[in-house]
């Protein structure tokens, strides 16, 4: 028996799971995120120790572009606003390799290697959120950049000068498709008097935000207001794929996250049907695919990094 | 002495050059474009045996999409509207191994090789012409995409239900940037009773076209919608090279093709300047230059095919 340890570092906690060779999750924990990069690396010591899984190697998914297994910038966690070595320090803590990755990137690695990715060569992996993610596998090789930033599928330009984004630029995908712009979408609308199920349902469910859930059944009784501005992200999405499959001529495209979880394949059918246009190569066999792992899509992929040999300067052996 | 012969297959001409180990033309020949793969292989022959190279190798730079030595379809030349095997054609019939490649790939090849990409293994050419065309090196290797697709930059879409471009979609970066298009929306608003100097300088100058030479004329003199149009096309491909850039976090783009080559490095400069909002990751060694071999580009790149290991599958060993 050879676990490795896949690490998913978020926000507000961070998730441990067990994986064997076959990338099934044995055993899974959780613990709060501390702030600052020695508090971090603290506690993910101590939560894969706590798993008691023996691990030949960890890999550590992180929310921001890494190189060398360096975090390089993280907006989403306290205290890493400067470069943060991460798989040294847990290299010589743990006593096993580690590697440490984007977070969307070990995510796409682990459809890739368990999920609606396994068997292509040419993917783009797209995580419908608050934010919209992306992540790349080309060539049968996961993709990271230059700098380990790569994969900011959210932040394509598909409307010069349109909608404001959360990342303040304008025109991004993410300002049409991302859950929070969606949500902004609807309280401007309704400031200005249009009227909505989605507030309602939301109440109902005791939800404060337009969660995934509240969206499919705004959906589901039409809505109007709600299958406008949910029709404003499909399109922005669609463009934006149109536009990364025509560059790069994939062979699939996986789409994840939650709204994708809840809405399942009809809703990837739908965003393939609005890509089609775009496409120059129409007529080759390109799927378009929901993700498979949920959740687990980044613990197992992060535990599959010790394997995949371009992450290798990740690798802190010692 | 070991020349590799590379061939550039036009839509009006076919350009052949015998090129030696450190990528420097020995010798070159053209021949017009037969219809139809037949004469086109017997003509690409006699082109080669003419030029008397005895090349250890030849290489073809094709305009389409090339999957295993194959063109599958070729818009700009007649009588190739379905797949055209020409590596295993030409390999039979020259005794050499023949590799084929689409031509605008060739051509960042060719830069990667020996020209201005040297040295970068993350790089995106755009070649500005009649056209916008495009080619990737990823990773350190050419890229070709699941189905030797790969690179059509120009058909990214950056303004959603924008500008009609000649593919007959909307809001491709081409559909402002292209030399056609922008002669058309000149076309549209002198049309519209605008005054411009640029028929004056193509009149002047014996040209039907609004070549390179003519903008490059009527933008030094401040011609206020020749400036327009043009900055238009900035713009759009400004946001192109964000959204391809933020998507592949790359380390170089190569401006190439006759404005770049009339207007140079100040162009350039111009691009990367409006390209820099857009980038997600904006303080990392990136760097924005004009293309260096010019028409030579795709010949080089093509005779370079013979090295670039990932492309053998064009190969055709006899």
């Amino acid at each position: 028996m050879s676990a490795r340890v896949g690490v998913d570092l978020g926000g507000t906690k961070i998730a441990f799971a067990a994986v064997d060779e076959q990338h099934r999750v044995l055993t899974r924990s959780r613990a709060p995120t501390p702030q600052g990069p020695e508090a971090v690396v603290d506690a993910i010591v101590e939560g894969v120790r706590e798993l008691d899984a023996a691990p030949v190697a960890v890999g550590v998914g992180a929310p921001g572009p890494v190189s060398g297994g360096v975090l390089m910038t993280a907006p989403n966690l306290v205290g890493f606003d400067r470069p943060a070595p991460l798989a040294e320090p847990l290299g010589r803590a743990l006593g096993v390799p580690v590697a440490v990755e984007n977070d969307v990137t070990a995510g796409i690695i682990g459809e890739w290697s368990a999920g609606a990715a396994r068997g292509s060569s040419f993917v783009l992996g797209v995580f419908l959120g608050t934010g919209i993610g992306g992540g790349l596998v080309l060539d049968g090789r996961p993709y990271r950049g230059a700098f380990g930033g790569a994969g900011e599928f959210g932040h394509m330009c598909v409307r010069q000068g349109g909608a404001l984004c959360g990342c303040s630029r304008r025109g991004c995908i993410e300002a049409y498709a991302g859950r929070a712009s969606m949500e902004h979408a609807i309280d401007v609308a309704v400031s200005k008097g249009r009227t909505t199920v989605l507030t309602a349902i939301a109440a109902e469910k005791g939800k404060v935000r337009l969660t995934s859930g509240v969206w499919a059944r705004a959906l589901e009784q039409g809505d109007p207001l709600a299958r406008a501005v949910f029709g404003e992200g499909i399109a922005a999405l669609a463009a934006g794929i149109g536009a990364a499959v025509n560059l790069l001529d994939l062979d699939r495209v996986v789409v994840g996250g939650g709204v994708a979880e809840k809405m399942g394949q009809p809703l990837v059918d739908r965003i393939a049907e609005e890509v089609q246009p775009y496409l120059l190569l129409p007529d080759v066999p390109r799927s378009f695919v929901v993700a498979e792992l949920g959740d687990d899509a980044v613990v197992v992929g992060a535990a599959a990094l010790a394997d995949v040999p371009s992450l290798t300067l990740g690798l802190h052996p010692t």
